[in-house]
C-alpha cells in the first residue's frame, strides 16, 4: 500500500484536562495510522522585548515551520493586562477566520435534530480592536473597526468554504440597520463577493433575527458569515444547539494554509488528571485538521468511529451521560477504527 | 362595587395588521371593563424644524399627557436616512429600559418548557450611539458609548424590577473581557447597585456563555440586564424560545412612569385586513401595561383568559397552529373573561 509522507503538526496540549485529551487524540491517530508527526510545544504568554506579550519562541518557530497546530484548552491568567491566549494566538499567526461546523450528533440528545451549519467568524478586527477611551469622567467609548480588506477576505473565505464543502448557501449576519457604515461596509463586501459565486445562494439577515430563527428552526441555516463579536456569540449559541463546547470542533484559519484547530471548552481544572475528560471536541477539531491537510480518508474514518461510539451509548464519559473513563472512551473509538480497517 | 377612575392611554394602532390587533385588544379590554380610555394617534416620522425627524405633535402631546402608550407594529420606510420608528419613539420619550418577560405558554409547543425569565435592555446608548466615521478609504469605525449614568440607571431598574416582581436573581451580561473599559464600566455599576439589593442574588456572565447556556437550559435564568446591542440579540433569542415575536410582550420604560408597551413583531402586510392576525403579543403587552399602571387584577384576568384559550387549542389563529380568525380568537378570550366574572 502507498505510503504517505509524514507531516508535522505542532501540538499544544494546553492546561487542565488538555494533556489527557491530547493523549487520547494521539492514541486514536496512531491507531488510524494517520501520517502525522507531533511536535509538542507548551504555550504561555511571555513578555518579549519592549514589554509586548508574545508566545514562547520555540512554539512560534514550530508553528512557522509546520503551519498547522492542534491545541487543547489554555488557561488565561487573571492578571491585569494579561492577554487572552486565544486572542494572542489568532494575532500572532493572523488567523483571520474562525470556522465552527455545528452538526447534530446522532444519539446525543438535545432539543434539536438535524442541525447542520457552519459559522464563519471574522477573527481580527471589529469590536475586538482593543481601542477604548475615557471621553470624560463616566463616559467611555469603545471603537469597532471594520475594514474593506478584512471584510472581503472573510467573505471570500466563506464562499470558498461553501463551494469546497458542498454547501448551498451563505448568509451574511449583520446589524447594518444600526451600524450603517461599519456593518454596511461588511455587508457591501459580502454582496460584491457573492457576485463571483453564482452557484452559492446569498442571503443577508439581522443578527437578532438570526438568533430568533436559530432557536426556532436551525435547519434553515447553512453557512453563516459575520463580524467578530457576532461570531463569538453565534458560534457559542450554535454549539449549544448540538450539545455544547464538549462536542464542537473549531478551526482558526490564516493565509497560506496556516491554521490552528482547537477545542474551545475550558480547562476543567476540577477533573484534570482524573481520566474523566471528554476528548470529543479536540478529536473532532483534529478531524477538521486532517481534512484541511487533504487527509480526508483518515478524517472520515476517525469521525465515523467517534460518532459510532457516541451513538452506541455503551462507553461514554460522564458529560456525555455515561460513566466511562476518558481512556475507555478512547479505547472504544480505537477498537472501531481497527474494525473499520 | 367601587368604581375606578378611567385612565387615558395613547393608542398607536400602527401599520399592516396593527389596526386589527389593536381593535382586538380594545374589545377584550372593554369586556374586562378595564378602566382605560383610549386616545388614538397615528405615528409616522415627520421632518420638523431644522430637518430633524420627529413624531407628529398630536401624538407627542397625547403621550406627554397620558404618559402611557400602547403601540402596534410600525413600518419603517426604506428611505435613506429615515430613522427607525422604534428608535425615534425610544429617543423622544427617553424610554431607557426595554423589558421583555419570556414565559413559556402552556399548550404552545416549543423545544423548551418552563422558560420564565426577563431580559432588561439598556435602550439609549451603547452600539446604538449612531456615531460612525470613515477613517481612511476602506476603514470605518463605529463608536459604542457607555456612560456611568445610563449604566447605573438600567442596573437600578433591573434590581427594582426583580424586587417588585418576586424574582430572585439578576445576571449582568457583558463582554468585559474584550471591551474592558466600556463593558467594564457597565459591569462596575451593576456590581455597585447590587450592593444595595442584598435580597437579590447577583451574578455576571459573558454574553457568549449566556447564549450557549440559554439554548441548553433556559430555566437557569431569571432577570438578565445588559447593554443595548446585547439586549437586542438576547431578547429576540429568548422570544424564540417561547414561540417567537407573535406571543412575546414588550415594554419600553422611561422616567416618572412614562412607558410604551408594544408588540415587537412586524406589520405582516401579506395578511393585513384579512382578519387572520394573532393579537397575542399586543394583548400581553397591554397586560404588562395594566400591571405597570397598578391594575393587576384586570391584567391577571385578561392574561388568564388568553392563556386558557391557547391551552385549550380549539380556537387558534393560523400562526398558533389553528385555523380561526382573529375575531374568533378574540371572541373566545372575551367569553372566558365573562365566565371568570
Ligand atoms: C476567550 C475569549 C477572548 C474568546 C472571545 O471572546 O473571542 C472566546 O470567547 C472565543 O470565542 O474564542
Ligand atoms: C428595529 C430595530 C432598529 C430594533 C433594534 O435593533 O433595536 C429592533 O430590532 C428592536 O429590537 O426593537
Amino acid at each position: 500500500r502507498f505510503q504517505l509522507e509524514m507531516q508535522t503538526v505542532t501540538l499544544i496540549p494546553g492546561d487542565g484536562i488538555g494533556p489527557e485529551i491530547s493523549s487520547a487524540v494521539m492514541k486514536i491517530f496512531e491507531t488510524a495510522k494517520a501520517p502525522i508527526r507531533w511536535e509538542e510545544r507548551n504555550v504561555t504568554a511571555i513578555k518579549g522585548p519592549g514589554g509586548r506579550w508574545m508566545i514562547p519562541p520555540d512554539a512560534k518557530e514550530s508553528m512557522d515551520k509546520s503551519k498547522i497546530g492542534l491545541k487543547g484548552p489554555l488557561k488565561t491568567p487573571i492578571a491585569a493586562g494579561h492577554p487572552s491566549m486565544n486572542l494572542l494566538l489568532r494575532k500572532t499567526f493572523d488567523l483571520y477566520a474562525n470556522v465552527r461546523p455545528c452538526i447534530s450528533i446522532e444519539g446525543y440528545k438535545t432539543p434539536y435534530t438535524d442541525v447542520n451549519l457552519v459559522t464563519i467568524r471574522e477573527n481580527t478586527e471589529g469590536e475586538y480592536s482593543g481601542i477604548e477611551h475615557v471621553i470624560v469622567d463616566g463616559v467611555v467609548q469603545s471603537i469597532k473597526l471594520i475594514t474593506e480588506d478584512a471584510s472581503r477576505r472573510i467573505a471570500e473565505y466563506a464562499f470558498e468554504y461553501a463551494r469546497n464543502n458542498q454547501r448551498n448557501s451563505v448568509t451574511a449576519v449583520h446589524k447594518a440597520n444600526i451600524m450603517r457604515m461599519s456593518d454596511g461596509l461588511f455587508l457591501r463586501k459580502c454582496r460584491e463577493v457573492a457576485e463571483n459565486y453564482k452557484d452559492i445562494k446569498f442571503t443577508e439577515m439581522y443578527l437578532d433575527t438570526v438568533c430568533l430563527n436559530m432557536v426556532q428552526d436551525p435547519t434553515q441555516f447553512d453557512v453563516l458569515v459575520m463580524p467578530n463579536l457576532y461570531g463569538d456569540i453565534l458560534s457559542d449559541l450554535c454549539a449549544g444547539l448540538i450539545g455544547g463546547l464538549g462536542v464542537t470542533p473549531s478551526g482558526n484559519i490564516g493565509a497560506n494554509g496556516v491554521a490552528i484547530f482547537e477545542s474551545v471548552h475550558g480547562t476543567a481544572p476540577d477533573i484534570a488528571g482524573l481520566d474523566l475528560a471528554n476528548p470529543t471536541a479536540l478529536l473532532l477539531s483534529a478531524v477538521m485538521m486532517l481534512r484541511h491537510m487533504g487527509l480526508h480518508d483518515y478524517g472520515n474514518k476517525i469521525q465515523t468511529a467517534c460518532f459510532d461510539t457516541i451513538r452506541d451509548k455503551k462507553v461514554l464519559t460522564k458529560d456525555l451521560g455515561g460513566n466511562s473513563k476518558c481512556s475507555e472512551f478512547t479505547a472504544d473509538i480505537c477498537r472501531r477504527i481497527q474494525d473499520l480497517d
